[in-house]
C-alpha cells in the first residue's frame, strides 16, 4: 500500500476547496535477525527500525542487511517472514516486523553492528502503537486557537525563505527550517544536510535560550513533512507546521491526533491544509 | 563550515567544462550524555550518531534532547562541549562529538530511550575515521572501466524515471531509486518515503535473486546523494551513481575514494560529474 486517500482543504489566494488527495504511506518497520546462538539455541534480535512505505518489505530487509555488510550472498538468508498483523500472539509475528532467519554458520558481530548502524531519530515503536506510545511519553495536545495567520501571509513565506537560503548556501544540498511569527516574519533559519538536524538546530537554539514551548510560532520546512518532523515540532508545542513539500500519511495522523495544523505543498500560489485548518484564516476578499 | 569548494566537470548536450562548485558539508556527530550514575559516579554514554552539516552543534544536541523528550527545560542541561579536534587524547574530546552534561537529578531512562531512538542506517563511526572504517569493513574499490554510458543516454534518464513515478504514485511524497543498464533502459524502480529504503528495496530485490554484485549497472536516485546512499551503492558494487539532486561533501569523498563515478543535478539539459568522469563518454558531436 503505497498511497492513502484523504480529504484536504486546498487554498489559493482567492479560493478554498475541499478535495480528495493522496498521501504517501509511512509506517515503521523493525528488522529482526533470527540466528543460532550459543549451544545452537535460536535467538532473535532487533537491529533496525526505519520509517518506510509498506510493500516490498522482504526486499527492504534483504537490501538493508546486504548494504550493511551483514550478509554477503542470498544463500546467507534462509527465510524472511513479514508480520501480517493477523496473528498478534507471542507465536506469530506482529505487524511491521520483518524477521530474517540467517543460515547456520553466518556470524553476526553485534558489537560492530551497533557502532555501524546509526540512530537518526525518534519514534521506534512498531505498528499502530506508535501514536499511543507518544501520548504515553507525555507528548501534549496543542490546545486552543491562540495562534492565527492569514492565507496571504502563509503564501508569502516560501519566497522569503528562498531569499534567506540564497544568502546562506548555494549548494542546492541543504534543507532549511524556519521559525515564523504570526505576522509572517521569519525570525530564525537553520540549515543542514539532514532535515531533522535543521529542525533540531532551530528548536535547540530556542530551547537553550529558555524560549520554550513555542506556542505562538509557525515552523516552515523546505522539504517534505515526515512523522519525525511533526513529532519534533509537537514536542516544541508549535501550533502550525508548514512544508514546501508533501506530508506523509503518518505525519498527517500525528498532527491531527495532537491538534496541530499541518500545511503542505506551500508555494506562493497555493497550499493544502491536512488538518486543523482553522488556524489559517481565509482572506477577507475570498 | 556549511560548504566546501570542489572542482567538477559540468556537462551539457554539446559541451563539457571544468568549473569550481560548492558542496554542502556532511559529517557525523555523536551526541553523548554525561550524567551522575549510581553512587554519584560520572558516567558518559553515546545515544545518537547523525550525519549533519557542521555548525550550531550545541543547538543540534540541545534540540535533539528536547525533541526526544530527554530534557524538558534548558536548566536540565548543565553544559555542552563540542570536540574541537585539537585534543584527541583520552582527556579531551574527539572531533564530531557533542557531550552534554545533565543537571544532577535529571533521570534518563536509557531502556526507554533505546526503544525510541530508532536506527535508520549505516556509518556510525565519528570523525575522519569514517572512510577508513568502511575500508576496514571490507568495502571494495570499484575497479576498471567495464561500464560506460554516453552523456546523451544519461540525459535521457530523468524523464524516463519521472514517467515511471507518475505511473506508480501521485503523492509527490515518494523517493524513487532506479536500476539502469548501460543502454539506458530502466529495468527496475523502487519507491519509498525514505530514500535509503527505496535504495534498499531496489538492491534487496537483486540480492535475493542472486544478481550480486551489480557491476554493470547505474543507479539513479530521484533526490540528493548522501554519504549513506553512496555507501549502499558501493556495497552493491555499482560503478555509477546519478542523482537528480545535489551530493554532499562526504558522498563525493566516499565515491572518489572507492572509485565510483558520481553524477549530480542530473536533468534533461545538463549534469555535474564529481569524480571518475571517464565512465560517462562525451558524445561524438561535442
Amino acid at each position: 500500500m503505497l498511497t492513502k486517500g484523504v480529504r484536504i482543504q486546498r487554498r489559493a489566494k482567492d479560493k478554498s476547496v475541499v478535495v480528495e488527495d493522496l498521501l504517501a504511506v509511512e509506517e515503521p518497520l523493525e528488522i529482526r535477525l533470527a540466528y543460532r546462538g550459543k549451544q545452537g539455541v535460536l535467538a532473535s534480535r532487533g537491529i533496525s527500525i526505519t520509517m518506510r512505505t509498506p510493500g516490498a518489505d522482504e526486499e527492504l530487509a534483504a537490501g538493508f542487511l546486504a548494504t550493511e555488510g551483514i550478509v554477503s550472498s542470498c544463500e546467507d538468508i534462509e527465510d524472511i517472514s513479514i508480520g501480517s498483523g493477523e496473528d498478534n500472539s507471542d507465536l506469530g509475528l506482529a505487524p511491521n516486523i520483518a524477521r530474517v532467519a540467517l543460515r547456520e554458520g553466518v556470524d553476526v558481530d553485534f558489537e560492530q553492528l551497533s557502532r555501524h548502524v546509526f540512530t537518526s531519530s525518534s519514534c521506534g515503536v512498531c505498528g499502530k502503537a506508535t501514536l499511543e506510545a507518544l501520548s504515553a511519553r507525555g507528548l501534549k495536545r496543542i490546545e486552543g486557537g491562540g495562534f492565527c495567520m492569514t492565507s496571504d501571509v502563509l503564501l508569502s513565506l516560501p519566497s522569503k525563505l528562498l531569499e534567506l537560503q540564497r544568502t546562506f548556501a548555494r549548494t542546492g544540498g541543504l534543507h532549511a527550517t524556519a521559525l515564523v511569527d504570526p505576522s509572517g516574519e521569519i525570525i530564525d533559519v537553520a540549515e543542514d544536510v539532514g532535515r531533522h538536524n535543521a529542525m533540531d538546530k532551530l528548536l535547540g537554539r530556542r530551547f537553550l535560550a529558555g524560549e520554550w514551548p513555542l506556542s505562538n510560532h509557525l515552523i516552515l520546512v523546505s522539504g517534505r513533512a515526515s512523522f519525525e518532523l511533526v513529532q519534533k515540532a509537537l514536542l516544541a508545542g508549535v501550533p502550525v507546521l508548514a512544508a514546501v513539500g508533501a506530508p506523509s500519511s503518518l505525519a498527517v495522523e500525528l498532527a491531527d491526533n495532537f491538534g496541530m495544523t499541518l500545511a503542505g505543498f506551500l508555494s506562493d500560489k497555493r497550499f493544502n491544509l491536512y488538518c486543523r485548518p482553522e488556524r489559517v484564516e481565509e482572506d477577507a476578499s475570498s
